[in-house]
């Protein structure tokens, strides 16, 4: 094995770049010892050569536009932690690899939508390209699925990805206060980002989800296929009523192979209360999977910060340093992208609430309605109490077994009744 | 890379054994395809020919001596599944070493105990060492320090560490039954080994401890100079008298580097009831670590089954099958095996139950001590209710900061008093 240094150059100087280089400078000795050789930093990206960092950047050179550091002869990893699925990291991270180099990145989108056509350049040009810091926080799920359970067949991975959503969530029901009012206290607090759209809509746990369902099943999912929904729409009448049927809403992932491919989604779901997945509780994250051999598993962490993801890079740097070449989704020969099934081909429990008029027939309106689509009722909970000023009144429907292109119809019906005031709320109830 | 198989003897065709032979032949293309080459079983070593174990066994080479897998020519990795620290485990890994084979072992006292001398074997004949399953459960511990973490510098890694010992707690805390009747149950279970010594009395949480303080500090600990203490002292009254004072008893492990050295324990402990750690309830392990980067985290997961260990067995036979060769703390040049500082020179928090004769005196008796000890009480609490027929109480105290040997001193004082009765219980308190 080689004893020369691996040498950095990193695209992205915020609080992971900046952190990761001084980690690398406080632990120099240490990271050396762990990695069998240096890893030093001699070249970094960033828009901004004037701003002040908190570290010193004399002695590296500096590229002023990232996408040069992929043909930097004195490097021999890039480290991309622009972010974002297209532009300057896809271009960066596309001619690195073309060039034969390797790639370390914390990019859940890109890798989410463009792993296929990355992997099989990292493959063509036998370049590395590593993301441990995409799916990061407490828990190193990337690891642990493509390493630790590779002797496995996987049934099913997922589980809740999102720290902000699963804080808002759990505030939510403490507090029984309003989503924007919960949000805005996240984001006073640091829980949530100034602009948490992706976030708060599911993609960027919709995103973590794809990559674990791509080392799972050894093939990336065509991600647009992938059924997406967010927890804007979710209210304390949703939470309050979970509660009262025996669960609690949590925004879940979940990807399993069947017959015509992969049906995966994230999506707020009704998951029971004694579950091991209701009780992960604020900013945790859960990793939960089903192995032929291993069984059900869960494995809680705390989500990530600018600390936990530079140590997560810095784990797939000194990997490379070894030089552990594992290909990309964990399969040397890896499957096609593959769609997910259609949303309407799922079946499952749902429950629904409707905002209805109180007044005669309403009820009798949506049975029949429920009827006409073959749903069945397992259970309805409404309450003269919960009457408004306006003379609407929540009620909370949960259905059999179903499947999801019944349910879709079923609420298009509903919300076009008279006596029917806002869009009805759908959602999936899960095992946990 | 080679693409020949990668041949392995299997020592032990206990549940683990048999389950790891079932496992490879059930997913052999998925483990040649994750591995990028065919792992095969070629030779098994057991005591009994004539069992039944549910596997064709035909066509395998057959020791009935496990030692002699050490010198089979067929044979590229021995399976060290047998399990002890001494004799013929001993002697396996050690002659497998010396001749310049791979082990792969689930065997966590033999590491524990014996790991400064293996590694250097393993070292000295490039003959790589894994034990992923020594630590296993559904978190990948050793995976996760040994290489999610080789860039952070660790100050503390520990948590629970046995799935038998925290279920038994937690029933005792949930029904107030006492430690035997739980005992009992949870044999019955399947919870609990017919011989559960070494899960209560702390070893098999202990030897897990070990390994990942190895790991995180880079040198392997001298066994016998850890403390360790177990669970069945721990009574109801306890358990009450704990949840009374705001806390959990929990059997929690803990390994930090010191001044002198390493503080290294394994113990019954009072945490704080809002604490991480002390809601990981039932069967329940957790890892939980603070690193100068990544902060303080805790990861919890199931315990281990045969299962999720013939998995752990796999990864490690996966990543040797692509050539991966860590050294076996993670460490190029590992420091000397290393004493844990003595007991009596920790500090901290701690909390006594004594059982006295409900007579005058007994409280100024024991205040007596105390204060001579130089010990600051931050709490007392009785009942009269829980008097008993023969007119004893039992009575909780709390300390504040003090050393440890000061509080042995005093256990030992107190002890000696004629209206006390029974030891008196001690335990520290941790933040958990």
């Amino acid at each position: 094995m080689t004893t020369a240094p691996l040498r950095l150059g990193i695209a992205g100087l915020g609080t992971v770049g900046t952190g990761l280089v001084h980690l690398m400078r406080e632990n120099s000795a240490r990271i050396a010892d762990r990695a069998g050789r240096p890893i030093e930093v001699v070249a970094v990206a960033a828009r901004d050569r004037s701003r002040d960092r908190g570290i010193d950047l004399s002695g590296l050179r500096w590229h002023d536009d990232a996408v040069t550091l992929a043909a930097d002869p004195d490097v021999d990893v890039v480290v991309e932690l622009i972010g974002g699925s297209e532009g300057t990291a896809r271009q960066l991270v596309t001619n690195t690899l073309r060039n034969g180099k390797a790639v370390v990145t914390a990019n859940k989108a890109l890798i989410a939508l463009h792993g296929a056509e990355l992997s099989a350049l990292s493959s063509a040009h036998e370049a590395p390209l590593l993301f441990e810091a995409a799916v990061a926080g407490g828990v190193p799920a990337i690891k642990l699925v493509r390493e630790g359970l590779a002797g496995d067949r996987l049934l099913r991975v997922g589980g809740i990805l999102n720290g902000t959503c699963n804080y808002i969530l759990t505030e939510m029901r403490n507090t029984g206060r309003a989503f924007s009012d919960v949000l805005s206290e996240a984001k006073a607090l640091g829980y949530a980002e100034a602009d948490p759209t992706t976030d708060i809509d599911g993609w960027d746990a919709a995103h973590k989800l794809a990559i674990l369902a791509a080392l799972s099943f050894g093939r990336p999912l065509a991600f647009d296929s992938l059924h997406v929904e967010g927890i804007s729409r979710i209210s304390p009448a949703d939470l309050h009523f979970a509660q009262e049927l025996g669960y609690r809403i949590k925004l879940l992932g979940l990807a399993r192979e069947v017959q015509d491919g992969i049906e995966a989604w994230m999506r707020p779901c009704l998951v029971p209360i004694a579950s091991p997945i209701a009780n992960v509780e604020g900013v945790f994250n859960a990793l939960s999977y089903e192995g032929a051999f291993a069984g059900s598993q869960m494995i809680e962490g705390r989500g990530a910060g600018a600390g936990p993801t530079a140590i997560a890079v810095m784990a797939d740097l000194i990997d490379l340093a070894r030089g552990s070449r594992l290909p990309v989704w964990g399969v040397s020969t890896p499957a096609n992208r593959v769609e997910c099934v259609p949303r309407g081909t799922l079946t499952g429990e749902y429950y629904l609430r409707v905002t209805v008029q109180d007044q005669p027939g309403v009820i009798a309106d949506i049975a029949i309605i429920l009827r006409d689509c073959g749903v069945s009722l397992r259970g309805m909970v409404q309450h003269a109490n919960d009457k408004t000023p306006n003379g609407t009144v929540p009620l909370a429907l949960v259905t059999h077994q179903t499947d999801e292109h019944a349910m879709l119809v079923t609420i298009q019906r509903i919300a076009a009744l008279d006596s029917v005031v806002n869009e009805p709320m759908m959602l999936r109830i899960e095992a946990g």
